[in-house]
Protein backbone atom coordinates (compact mmCIF):
# COMPACT_ATOMS: atom_id res chain seq x y z
CA UNK A 1 0.00 0.00 0.00
CA UNK A 2 1.57 3.45 -0.48
CA UNK A 3 2.60 5.98 1.76
CA UNK A 4 -0.12 8.81 1.75
CA UNK A 5 2.87 11.04 2.93
CA UNK A 6 5.56 10.24 0.51
CA UNK A 7 6.72 12.93 -1.46
CA UNK A 8 5.36 12.02 -4.77
CA UNK A 9 1.90 12.39 -3.66
CA UNK A 10 2.03 16.33 -2.46
CA UNK A 11 0.43 18.37 -5.36
CA UNK A 12 3.35 20.17 -7.14
CA UNK A 13 3.37 22.96 -9.96
CA UNK A 14 2.95 21.69 -13.74
CA UNK A 15 6.58 22.35 -14.67
CA UNK A 16 8.79 20.95 -17.58
CA UNK A 17 12.33 20.33 -18.66
CA UNK A 18 15.00 22.71 -20.24
CA UNK A 19 17.98 22.21 -21.82
CA UNK A 20 20.53 23.05 -19.21
CA UNK A 21 18.79 20.75 -15.81
CA UNK A 22 16.18 23.57 -14.80
CA UNK A 23 12.78 23.70 -15.15
CA UNK A 24 9.79 25.85 -16.12
CA UNK A 25 6.52 26.87 -14.75
CA UNK A 26 3.90 28.76 -17.13
CA UNK A 27 0.88 29.79 -15.07
CA UNK A 28 -2.09 30.52 -17.13
CA UNK A 29 -5.21 30.14 -14.95
CA UNK A 30 -6.35 31.71 -12.22
CA UNK A 31 -5.17 30.39 -8.38
CA UNK A 32 -5.53 31.77 -4.96
CA UNK A 33 -2.20 33.03 -3.86
CA UNK A 34 -2.49 30.85 -0.37
CA UNK A 35 -3.04 27.63 -2.94
CA UNK A 36 -0.23 28.75 -5.18
CA UNK A 37 2.33 29.24 -1.46
CA UNK A 38 1.71 25.96 -1.05
CA UNK A 39 2.39 24.37 -4.06
CA UNK A 40 5.61 26.48 -4.88
CA UNK A 41 6.93 25.85 -1.66
CA UNK A 42 6.21 21.64 -2.05
CA UNK A 43 7.38 21.73 -5.66
CA UNK A 44 10.82 24.16 -4.43
CA UNK A 45 11.98 21.26 -2.23
CA UNK A 46 11.03 18.56 -4.51
CA UNK A 47 13.16 20.62 -7.47
CA UNK A 48 16.08 20.68 -4.91
CA UNK A 49 16.34 17.28 -3.76
CA UNK A 50 16.74 16.70 -7.55
CA UNK A 51 19.01 19.08 -7.99
CA UNK A 52 17.50 21.26 -10.20
CA UNK A 53 19.55 24.71 -11.65
CA UNK A 54 17.39 26.72 -12.43
CA UNK A 55 13.85 27.92 -11.77
CA UNK A 56 11.72 30.22 -14.04
CA UNK A 57 8.36 31.01 -13.64
CA UNK A 58 6.29 33.17 -16.10
CA UNK A 59 3.05 34.94 -14.51
CA UNK A 60 0.80 36.28 -17.19
CA UNK A 61 -0.11 40.00 -16.09
CA UNK A 62 -3.44 38.71 -14.91
CA UNK A 63 -1.80 36.51 -12.18
CA UNK A 64 -0.29 39.49 -10.61
CA UNK A 65 -1.63 38.55 -7.54
CA UNK A 66 0.98 35.82 -7.18
CA UNK A 67 3.98 37.67 -8.14
CA UNK A 68 4.92 38.73 -4.04
CA UNK A 69 5.11 34.98 -3.40
CA UNK A 70 7.42 34.09 -6.15
CA UNK A 71 9.70 37.12 -4.66
CA UNK A 72 9.02 36.01 -1.26
CA UNK A 73 10.36 32.53 -2.38
CA UNK A 74 13.56 33.64 -3.65
CA UNK A 75 13.02 34.23 -6.81
CA UNK A 76 14.37 37.40 -8.71
CA UNK A 77 13.10 39.34 -11.69
CA UNK A 78 14.75 38.13 -15.39
CA UNK A 79 12.87 40.15 -17.59
CA UNK A 80 9.17 41.70 -18.36
CA UNK A 81 7.15 42.18 -21.30
CA UNK A 82 3.62 44.27 -21.65
CA UNK A 83 2.01 41.44 -21.06
CA UNK A 84 4.15 39.09 -18.34
CA UNK A 85 7.13 38.79 -15.81
CA UNK A 86 9.44 35.93 -15.80
CA UNK A 87 10.64 35.25 -12.80
CA UNK A 88 14.15 33.03 -11.75
CA UNK A 89 15.87 31.58 -8.88
CA UNK A 90 19.21 29.72 -9.56
CA UNK A 91 19.45 27.10 -6.78
CA UNK A 92 22.97 25.97 -7.32
CA UNK A 93 25.59 27.86 -4.89
CA UNK A 94 27.48 28.12 -8.14
CA UNK A 95 27.44 31.96 -10.01
CA UNK A 96 24.38 32.00 -11.97
CA UNK A 97 25.51 31.88 -15.76
CA UNK A 98 22.08 32.52 -17.44
CA UNK A 99 22.29 35.48 -20.27
CA UNK A 100 21.06 38.90 -19.05
CA UNK A 101 17.94 40.38 -20.10
CA UNK A 102 18.57 42.20 -23.66
CA UNK A 103 20.83 45.10 -23.47
CA UNK A 104 20.32 47.01 -26.81
CA UNK A 105 17.67 48.67 -28.69
CA UNK A 106 18.41 48.53 -32.52
CA UNK A 107 17.84 51.53 -34.92
CA UNK A 108 18.33 52.54 -38.49
CA UNK A 109 18.56 55.63 -40.16
CA UNK A 110 17.98 55.97 -44.14
CA UNK A 111 20.39 57.42 -46.28
CA UNK A 112 17.83 57.70 -49.39
CA UNK A 113 19.73 59.80 -52.24
CA UNK A 114 18.05 60.29 -55.88
CA UNK A 115 20.01 60.98 -58.72
CA UNK A 116 19.90 64.30 -58.43
CA UNK A 117 22.44 63.88 -55.46
CA UNK A 118 19.35 64.85 -52.88
CA UNK A 119 18.77 63.30 -49.68
CA UNK A 120 15.34 62.36 -48.20
CA UNK A 121 15.37 64.61 -45.05
CA UNK A 122 12.52 64.75 -42.50
CA UNK A 123 11.53 67.39 -39.29
CA UNK A 124 10.53 65.71 -36.55
CA UNK A 125 6.99 67.26 -34.67
CA UNK A 126 8.64 66.49 -31.20
CA UNK A 127 11.46 65.86 -29.22
CA UNK A 128 15.32 67.86 -29.30
CA UNK A 129 15.90 67.22 -33.03
CA UNK A 130 12.76 69.81 -33.71
CA UNK A 131 12.65 72.08 -36.53
CA UNK A 132 16.30 70.61 -37.47
CA UNK A 133 16.25 68.41 -41.13
CA UNK A 134 17.45 65.05 -40.45
CA UNK A 135 17.17 61.32 -41.74
CA UNK A 136 14.34 58.94 -41.33
CA UNK A 137 15.43 56.83 -38.23
CA UNK A 138 13.55 54.49 -36.18
CA UNK A 139 13.32 51.56 -33.85
CA UNK A 140 14.07 47.90 -35.22
CA UNK A 141 10.92 45.96 -34.40
CA UNK A 142 11.57 42.84 -32.17
CA UNK A 143 12.08 40.21 -34.81
CA UNK A 144 12.41 42.03 -37.63
CA UNK A 145 15.60 42.39 -39.95
CA UNK A 146 17.38 45.32 -40.24
CA UNK A 147 16.88 45.23 -44.23
CA UNK A 148 13.13 45.64 -43.34
CA UNK A 149 12.92 47.85 -40.30
CA UNK A 150 14.35 50.45 -42.36
CA UNK A 151 12.12 49.83 -45.30
CA UNK A 152 9.14 50.38 -42.92
CA UNK A 153 10.41 53.27 -41.36
CA UNK A 154 11.31 55.59 -44.88
CA UNK A 155 7.88 54.14 -45.72
CA UNK A 156 5.91 54.83 -42.82
CA UNK A 157 7.43 58.39 -41.94
CA UNK A 158 7.70 59.63 -45.82
CA UNK A 159 5.69 57.53 -48.00
CA UNK A 160 8.61 56.75 -50.35
CA UNK A 161 9.54 53.20 -50.94
CA UNK A 162 13.16 52.21 -51.48
CA UNK A 163 15.19 49.17 -51.76
CA UNK A 164 18.00 47.98 -48.99
CA UNK A 165 21.50 48.63 -50.44
CA UNK A 166 24.16 48.33 -47.60
CA UNK A 167 25.12 48.87 -44.28
CA UNK A 168 27.31 52.44 -44.59
CA UNK A 169 28.40 52.28 -40.95
CA UNK A 170 26.60 51.26 -37.33
CA UNK A 171 26.84 52.79 -34.05
CA UNK A 172 26.70 51.37 -30.36
CA UNK A 173 25.66 54.44 -27.88
CA UNK A 174 25.08 53.37 -23.79
CA UNK A 175 22.36 54.29 -21.55
CA UNK A 176 20.28 55.80 -24.23
CA UNK A 177 16.82 54.47 -22.62
CA UNK A 178 16.49 52.96 -18.65
CA UNK A 179 20.31 52.37 -18.71
CA UNK A 180 20.24 49.94 -22.15
CA UNK A 181 22.50 50.78 -25.02
CA UNK A 182 21.71 51.45 -28.85
CA UNK A 183 23.27 50.07 -32.04
CA UNK A 184 22.49 52.48 -34.55
CA UNK A 185 22.88 51.13 -38.61
CA UNK A 186 23.01 54.10 -40.70
CA UNK A 187 21.46 52.51 -44.06
CA UNK A 188 22.04 52.95 -47.94
CA UNK A 189 19.10 52.83 -49.41
CA UNK A 190 17.59 53.31 -53.16
CA UNK A 191 14.15 55.01 -53.72
CA UNK A 192 11.52 53.34 -55.63
CA UNK A 193 9.16 56.40 -55.87
CA UNK A 194 9.73 59.51 -55.32
CA UNK A 195 6.01 61.72 -54.55
CA UNK A 196 6.76 62.39 -50.41
CA UNK A 197 3.24 61.63 -47.96
CA UNK A 198 3.78 62.68 -44.50
CA UNK A 199 2.64 60.53 -41.68
CA UNK A 200 0.48 63.36 -40.09
CA UNK A 201 1.54 62.07 -36.42
CA UNK A 202 5.07 62.24 -35.80
CA UNK A 203 6.42 63.93 -38.90
CA UNK A 204 6.21 67.85 -39.79
CA UNK A 205 7.37 67.50 -42.79
CA UNK A 206 10.03 65.71 -45.67
CA UNK A 207 11.37 66.65 -48.60
CA UNK A 208 14.33 66.21 -50.61
CA UNK A 209 17.60 68.46 -49.89
CA UNK A 210 20.72 69.43 -51.41
CA UNK A 211 23.62 67.40 -49.44
CA UNK A 212 25.05 71.21 -49.10
CA UNK A 213 22.05 72.28 -47.42
CA UNK A 214 21.88 69.71 -45.12
CA UNK A 215 25.58 70.36 -44.62
CA UNK A 216 24.75 74.10 -43.76
CA UNK A 217 22.70 73.77 -40.75
CA UNK A 218 25.06 71.53 -39.22
CA UNK A 219 26.64 73.64 -35.66
CA UNK A 220 29.30 73.01 -33.66
CA UNK A 221 26.40 71.89 -31.25
CA UNK A 222 25.98 68.58 -33.62
CA UNK A 223 26.97 65.06 -32.83
CA UNK A 224 29.87 64.27 -34.70
CA UNK A 225 27.53 61.63 -36.09
CA UNK A 226 26.28 63.83 -38.54
CA UNK A 227 29.19 64.84 -40.09
CA UNK A 228 30.04 61.24 -41.33
CA UNK A 229 26.50 60.89 -42.50
CA UNK A 230 28.40 63.47 -45.05
CA UNK A 231 31.09 61.76 -45.52
CA UNK A 232 29.86 58.91 -45.77
CA UNK A 233 27.24 59.73 -48.54
CA UNK A 234 30.27 61.56 -50.57
CA UNK A 235 32.40 58.79 -50.41
CA UNK A 236 29.34 56.66 -51.67
CA UNK A 237 28.82 58.32 -54.39
CA UNK A 238 31.88 59.37 -55.50
CA UNK A 239 34.45 57.31 -54.93
CA UNK A 240 32.79 53.87 -54.41
CA UNK A 241 32.74 53.25 -50.77
CA UNK A 242 31.88 49.71 -49.44
CA UNK A 243 29.55 48.96 -47.11
CA UNK A 244 28.51 45.40 -45.48
CA UNK A 245 25.76 44.11 -47.65
CA UNK A 246 23.24 41.31 -46.58
CA UNK A 247 23.11 37.55 -47.16
CA UNK A 248 21.32 34.36 -45.98
CA UNK A 249 23.17 32.26 -43.59
CA UNK A 250 20.54 29.84 -41.85
CA UNK A 251 16.60 29.31 -42.07
CA UNK A 252 14.49 29.86 -38.99
CA UNK A 253 11.61 27.01 -38.24
CA UNK A 254 9.48 29.39 -40.20
CA UNK A 255 11.11 29.35 -43.32
CA UNK A 256 12.66 33.26 -42.49
CA UNK A 257 16.61 33.33 -43.37
CA UNK A 258 18.81 35.32 -41.24
CA UNK A 259 21.17 37.64 -42.33
CA UNK A 260 25.25 38.15 -42.20
CA UNK A 261 26.49 41.45 -43.77
CA UNK A 262 29.53 42.05 -44.70
CA UNK A 263 32.18 44.03 -47.24
CA UNK A 264 30.90 41.71 -50.39
CA UNK A 265 32.93 43.72 -52.55
CA UNK A 266 36.04 42.95 -51.16
CA UNK A 267 35.10 39.44 -50.06
CA UNK A 268 34.42 39.02 -54.18
CA UNK A 269 37.83 40.56 -54.96
CA UNK A 270 39.58 37.48 -55.37
CA UNK A 271 36.58 35.63 -57.21
CA UNK A 272 36.31 38.41 -60.04
CA UNK A 273 40.03 38.39 -60.61
CA UNK A 274 39.73 34.72 -61.39
CA UNK A 275 36.85 35.21 -63.34
CA UNK A 276 38.62 37.76 -65.09
CA UNK A 277 41.86 35.28 -65.78
CA UNK A 278 39.50 32.87 -66.84
CA UNK A 279 38.34 34.75 -69.53
CA UNK B 1 -9.96 79.59 4.31
CA UNK B 2 -8.88 76.69 2.45
CA UNK B 3 -11.32 74.22 1.51
CA UNK B 4 -9.78 70.68 2.99
CA UNK B 5 -11.91 68.38 0.51
CA UNK B 6 -9.99 70.33 -2.26
CA UNK B 7 -7.90 67.79 -4.59
CA UNK B 8 -4.68 70.01 -3.08
CA UNK B 9 -4.78 68.38 0.58
CA UNK B 10 -5.57 64.61 -0.35
CA UNK B 11 -2.10 63.05 -0.29
CA UNK B 12 -0.12 61.87 -3.78
CA UNK B 13 2.16 59.54 -4.56
CA UNK B 14 5.54 61.35 -5.06
CA UNK B 15 6.23 61.65 -8.55
CA UNK B 16 8.80 63.50 -11.14
CA UNK B 17 7.69 65.37 -14.41
CA UNK B 18 9.49 63.66 -17.67
CA UNK B 19 10.51 65.45 -20.38
CA UNK B 20 7.54 64.25 -22.70
CA UNK B 21 4.44 65.30 -20.43
CA UNK B 22 4.57 61.95 -18.23
CA UNK B 23 5.54 61.45 -14.52
CA UNK B 24 7.90 58.89 -13.11
CA UNK B 25 7.07 57.52 -9.36
CA UNK B 26 9.99 55.57 -7.99
CA UNK B 27 9.18 53.64 -5.05
CA UNK B 28 11.54 53.12 -2.23
CA UNK B 29 10.26 52.58 1.31
CA UNK B 30 8.17 49.75 2.57
CA UNK B 31 4.56 50.55 2.39
CA UNK B 32 1.11 48.57 3.12
CA UNK B 33 -0.64 47.90 0.18
CA UNK B 34 -3.88 49.46 1.10
CA UNK B 35 -2.51 53.16 1.70
CA UNK B 36 -0.59 52.20 -1.53
CA UNK B 37 -3.89 52.04 -3.41
CA UNK B 38 -5.72 55.45 -1.96
CA UNK B 39 -2.60 57.14 -2.93
CA UNK B 40 -2.02 55.82 -6.41
CA UNK B 41 -5.82 56.22 -6.78
CA UNK B 42 -5.67 60.22 -5.83
CA UNK B 43 -2.80 60.15 -7.60
CA UNK B 44 -4.06 58.85 -11.34
CA UNK B 45 -7.18 61.19 -10.78
CA UNK B 46 -4.79 64.35 -10.58
CA UNK B 47 -2.44 63.40 -13.34
CA UNK B 48 -5.38 62.73 -15.64
CA UNK B 49 -6.97 65.92 -14.90
CA UNK B 50 -3.61 67.35 -15.06
CA UNK B 51 -3.36 65.86 -19.00
CA UNK B 52 -0.41 63.64 -17.74
CA UNK B 53 0.24 60.95 -20.48
CA UNK B 54 2.45 58.15 -19.68
CA UNK B 55 2.98 57.51 -16.00
CA UNK B 56 5.75 55.05 -14.49
CA UNK B 57 6.13 53.64 -11.25
CA UNK B 58 9.55 51.86 -10.63
CA UNK B 59 8.94 49.14 -7.79
CA UNK B 60 11.98 47.58 -6.74
CA UNK B 61 11.88 43.60 -5.79
CA UNK B 62 11.55 44.20 -2.11
CA UNK B 63 8.24 46.35 -2.85
CA UNK B 64 6.48 43.34 -4.43
CA UNK B 65 3.63 43.44 -1.90
CA UNK B 66 2.62 46.78 -4.28
CA UNK B 67 2.65 45.14 -7.72
CA UNK B 68 -1.04 43.32 -7.64
CA UNK B 69 -2.41 46.99 -6.85
CA UNK B 70 -0.66 48.49 -9.65
CA UNK B 71 -1.51 46.18 -12.29
CA UNK B 72 -4.83 46.20 -11.05
CA UNK B 73 -5.46 50.41 -11.50
CA UNK B 74 -4.15 49.74 -15.10
CA UNK B 75 -0.79 49.60 -16.05
CA UNK B 76 1.31 46.72 -17.60
CA UNK B 77 4.62 46.03 -17.44
CA UNK B 78 7.34 47.76 -18.98
CA UNK B 79 10.63 46.13 -18.64
CA UNK B 80 12.37 44.56 -15.33
CA UNK B 81 16.15 43.87 -14.35
CA UNK B 82 16.60 41.38 -11.35
CA UNK B 83 16.29 43.79 -8.68
CA UNK B 84 13.08 46.25 -9.78
CA UNK B 85 9.84 45.99 -12.14
CA UNK B 86 8.39 49.03 -13.95
CA UNK B 87 5.02 49.76 -15.09
CA UNK B 88 3.48 51.79 -17.08
CA UNK B 89 0.42 53.58 -17.72
CA UNK B 90 -0.23 55.49 -20.74
CA UNK B 91 -3.22 57.78 -20.15
CA UNK B 92 -4.36 59.59 -23.39
CA UNK B 93 -6.89 57.16 -25.71
CA UNK B 94 -4.18 58.43 -28.60
CA UNK B 95 -1.18 55.09 -29.29
CA UNK B 96 1.87 54.81 -26.73
CA UNK B 97 4.73 56.29 -28.75
CA UNK B 98 6.73 55.04 -26.25
CA UNK B 99 9.62 53.10 -26.68
CA UNK B 100 9.45 48.99 -26.44
CA UNK B 101 11.50 47.51 -24.01
CA UNK B 102 15.13 46.48 -25.62
CA UNK B 103 14.77 44.03 -28.11
CA UNK B 104 18.60 42.76 -28.94
CA UNK B 105 21.66 40.96 -27.35
CA UNK B 106 24.82 41.82 -28.49
CA UNK B 107 27.37 39.06 -29.22
CA UNK B 108 30.82 39.33 -29.91
CA UNK B 109 32.90 36.43 -32.15
CA UNK B 110 37.01 36.74 -32.33
CA UNK B 111 38.91 36.14 -34.96
CA UNK B 112 42.28 36.13 -33.88
CA UNK B 113 45.17 35.19 -36.31
CA UNK B 114 48.76 34.77 -35.47
CA UNK B 115 51.60 35.21 -37.63
CA UNK B 116 52.18 31.61 -38.68
CA UNK B 117 48.43 31.94 -39.94
CA UNK B 118 46.73 30.25 -37.14
CA UNK B 119 43.24 30.63 -35.60
CA UNK B 120 42.69 30.87 -32.12
CA UNK B 121 40.33 28.56 -31.21
CA UNK B 122 37.94 27.49 -27.94
CA UNK B 123 36.23 24.23 -27.52
CA UNK B 124 33.13 24.69 -24.97
CA UNK B 125 32.14 22.44 -21.77
CA UNK B 126 28.58 22.44 -22.62
CA UNK B 127 26.37 23.30 -25.26
CA UNK B 128 25.31 22.31 -28.17
CA UNK B 129 28.84 22.86 -29.83
CA UNK B 130 30.56 21.12 -27.28
CA UNK B 131 33.24 19.07 -29.03
CA UNK B 132 33.79 21.40 -32.10
CA UNK B 133 36.86 24.01 -32.44
CA UNK B 134 34.94 27.04 -32.85
CA UNK B 135 36.38 30.98 -32.14
CA UNK B 136 35.78 32.68 -28.67
CA UNK B 137 32.57 34.12 -28.49
CA UNK B 138 30.44 35.67 -25.87
CA UNK B 139 27.76 38.43 -24.83
CA UNK B 140 28.77 42.28 -24.64
CA UNK B 141 27.41 43.52 -21.20
CA UNK B 142 25.08 46.39 -20.92
CA UNK B 143 26.69 49.45 -21.04
CA UNK B 144 30.10 47.60 -22.45
CA UNK B 145 31.71 48.81 -25.68
CA UNK B 146 32.01 46.19 -28.80
CA UNK B 147 35.62 46.50 -28.62
CA UNK B 148 36.11 45.88 -25.29
CA UNK B 149 33.51 43.42 -24.78
CA UNK B 150 35.22 41.74 -27.39
CA UNK B 151 39.10 42.09 -25.55
CA UNK B 152 37.53 40.80 -22.08
CA UNK B 153 35.80 37.72 -23.61
CA UNK B 154 39.11 36.57 -25.52
CA UNK B 155 41.22 37.21 -22.54
CA UNK B 156 38.76 35.57 -19.99
CA UNK B 157 38.50 32.18 -22.29
CA UNK B 158 41.97 31.47 -23.41
CA UNK B 159 44.23 34.08 -21.09
CA UNK B 160 45.17 35.94 -25.02
CA UNK B 161 45.44 39.66 -24.93
CA UNK B 162 44.21 40.78 -27.87
CA UNK B 163 43.85 44.12 -29.72
CA UNK B 164 40.62 45.35 -31.32
CA UNK B 165 41.32 45.60 -35.00
CA UNK B 166 38.19 46.05 -36.99
CA UNK B 167 34.04 44.57 -37.17
CA UNK B 168 34.83 41.93 -40.00
CA UNK B 169 30.61 41.31 -40.74
CA UNK B 170 27.64 41.38 -38.45
CA UNK B 171 24.92 38.88 -38.43
CA UNK B 172 21.49 39.74 -36.80
CA UNK B 173 19.26 36.47 -35.92
CA UNK B 174 15.88 36.14 -33.81
CA UNK B 175 13.64 34.33 -31.58
CA UNK B 176 17.51 33.65 -30.01
CA UNK B 177 16.55 33.68 -26.21
CA UNK B 178 13.08 34.33 -25.27
CA UNK B 179 11.93 35.84 -28.48
CA UNK B 180 14.67 38.16 -28.25
CA UNK B 181 16.85 39.21 -31.41
CA UNK B 182 20.64 39.04 -31.83
CA UNK B 183 23.25 40.73 -33.73
CA UNK B 184 26.65 39.07 -33.86
CA UNK B 185 29.76 41.07 -34.44
CA UNK B 186 32.86 39.11 -36.04
CA UNK B 187 35.28 40.83 -35.12
CA UNK B 188 39.16 40.70 -36.03
CA UNK B 189 41.76 41.27 -33.32
CA UNK B 190 45.41 41.23 -33.43
CA UNK B 191 46.87 38.58 -30.94
CA UNK B 192 49.54 41.09 -28.12
CA UNK B 193 50.70 37.71 -26.31
CA UNK B 194 50.27 33.73 -27.45
CA UNK B 195 50.58 31.43 -24.73
CA UNK B 196 47.23 30.02 -23.38
CA UNK B 197 45.69 29.90 -20.23
CA UNK B 198 41.88 28.51 -20.77
CA UNK B 199 39.37 29.32 -18.04
CA UNK B 200 38.88 25.98 -16.53
CA UNK B 201 34.68 26.46 -15.69
CA UNK B 202 33.70 26.89 -19.20
CA UNK B 203 36.16 26.04 -21.65
CA UNK B 204 37.41 22.70 -22.18
CA UNK B 205 40.54 23.44 -24.25
CA UNK B 206 42.14 26.14 -26.38
CA UNK B 207 44.46 26.22 -28.95
CA UNK B 208 45.99 27.63 -32.30
CA UNK B 209 44.58 25.93 -35.31
CA UNK B 210 45.52 26.09 -38.81
CA UNK B 211 42.51 27.75 -40.56
CA UNK B 212 42.87 24.52 -42.64
CA UNK B 213 42.03 22.28 -39.91
CA UNK B 214 39.39 24.99 -38.97
CA UNK B 215 37.91 24.07 -42.16
CA UNK B 216 38.66 20.61 -42.31
CA UNK B 217 36.07 19.86 -39.50
CA UNK B 218 33.09 22.00 -41.40
CA UNK B 219 30.55 19.56 -41.92
CA UNK B 220 27.16 19.89 -44.30
CA UNK B 221 25.32 20.47 -41.10
CA UNK B 222 27.28 23.40 -40.11
CA UNK B 223 25.39 26.97 -40.32
CA UNK B 224 26.72 28.89 -43.00
CA UNK B 225 28.09 31.22 -40.56
CA UNK B 226 31.01 29.70 -40.14
CA UNK B 227 32.19 28.65 -43.51
CA UNK B 228 32.08 32.92 -43.90
CA UNK B 229 34.29 32.99 -41.08
CA UNK B 230 37.09 31.17 -43.18
CA UNK B 231 36.27 33.04 -46.64
CA UNK B 232 36.41 36.47 -44.39
CA UNK B 233 39.72 35.52 -42.93
CA UNK B 234 41.47 34.65 -45.99
CA UNK B 235 39.92 37.92 -47.67
CA UNK B 236 41.11 39.91 -45.36
CA UNK B 237 45.05 37.91 -44.85
CA UNK B 238 45.44 37.50 -48.70
CA UNK B 239 43.79 40.40 -50.58
CA UNK B 240 43.22 43.30 -47.69
CA UNK B 241 39.41 42.86 -46.84
CA UNK B 242 38.09 46.30 -45.40
CA UNK B 243 36.01 45.72 -42.74
CA UNK B 244 34.78 48.81 -40.01
CA UNK B 245 36.84 50.58 -37.28
CA UNK B 246 35.87 52.39 -34.79
CA UNK B 247 36.08 55.92 -34.39
CA UNK B 248 34.77 58.10 -31.22
CA UNK B 249 31.41 60.15 -32.16
CA UNK B 250 30.55 62.12 -28.99
CA UNK B 251 31.51 61.90 -24.95
CA UNK B 252 28.59 60.73 -22.53
CA UNK B 253 28.31 62.60 -19.08
CA UNK B 254 31.15 59.55 -17.38
CA UNK B 255 33.63 61.34 -20.46
CA UNK B 256 33.29 58.01 -21.80
CA UNK B 257 33.19 58.08 -25.63
CA UNK B 258 30.29 56.70 -28.22
CA UNK B 259 31.64 55.19 -31.42
CA UNK B 260 31.01 54.96 -34.76
CA UNK B 261 32.27 52.02 -36.93
CA UNK B 262 32.98 52.21 -40.89
CA UNK B 263 34.84 51.39 -44.04
CA UNK B 264 37.97 53.71 -42.81
CA UNK B 265 40.09 52.76 -45.54
CA UNK B 266 37.35 53.39 -48.21
CA UNK B 267 36.21 56.49 -46.48
CA UNK B 268 40.22 57.94 -46.38
CA UNK B 269 40.30 57.20 -50.33
CA UNK B 270 40.33 60.36 -51.66
CA UNK B 271 41.66 62.32 -48.58
CA UNK B 272 44.58 59.63 -49.45
CA UNK B 273 44.75 60.28 -53.09
CA UNK B 274 44.68 63.97 -52.39
CA UNK B 275 47.65 63.57 -50.23
CA UNK B 276 49.63 61.49 -53.03
CA UNK B 277 48.72 64.42 -55.06
CA UNK B 278 50.12 67.25 -52.62
CA UNK B 279 53.56 64.77 -52.54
Amino acid sequence: MMDQSTSENVQRLPATDDEFGGVVVEMKEHMDSDVFRTLLKASMSQWKLQGKKGVWIKLPIHLSNLVDTVVKEGFEYHHAEPKYLMLLCWIPKTNNPIPANASHIVRVGAIVLNDKGEMLVVQEKMGILRGLWKISTGTVHQGEDITAGVIREVKEETGIDTEFVEVLAFSQEHNVFFGKSEVLFLCMMCPLSFEIQIQETEIEAARWMPLEDYEAQLSVQEQVLRKYIIELCKAKVERGYSGFSPSPVTTDSNGNPSFIYFNKEDLNKKILDNSVNQV
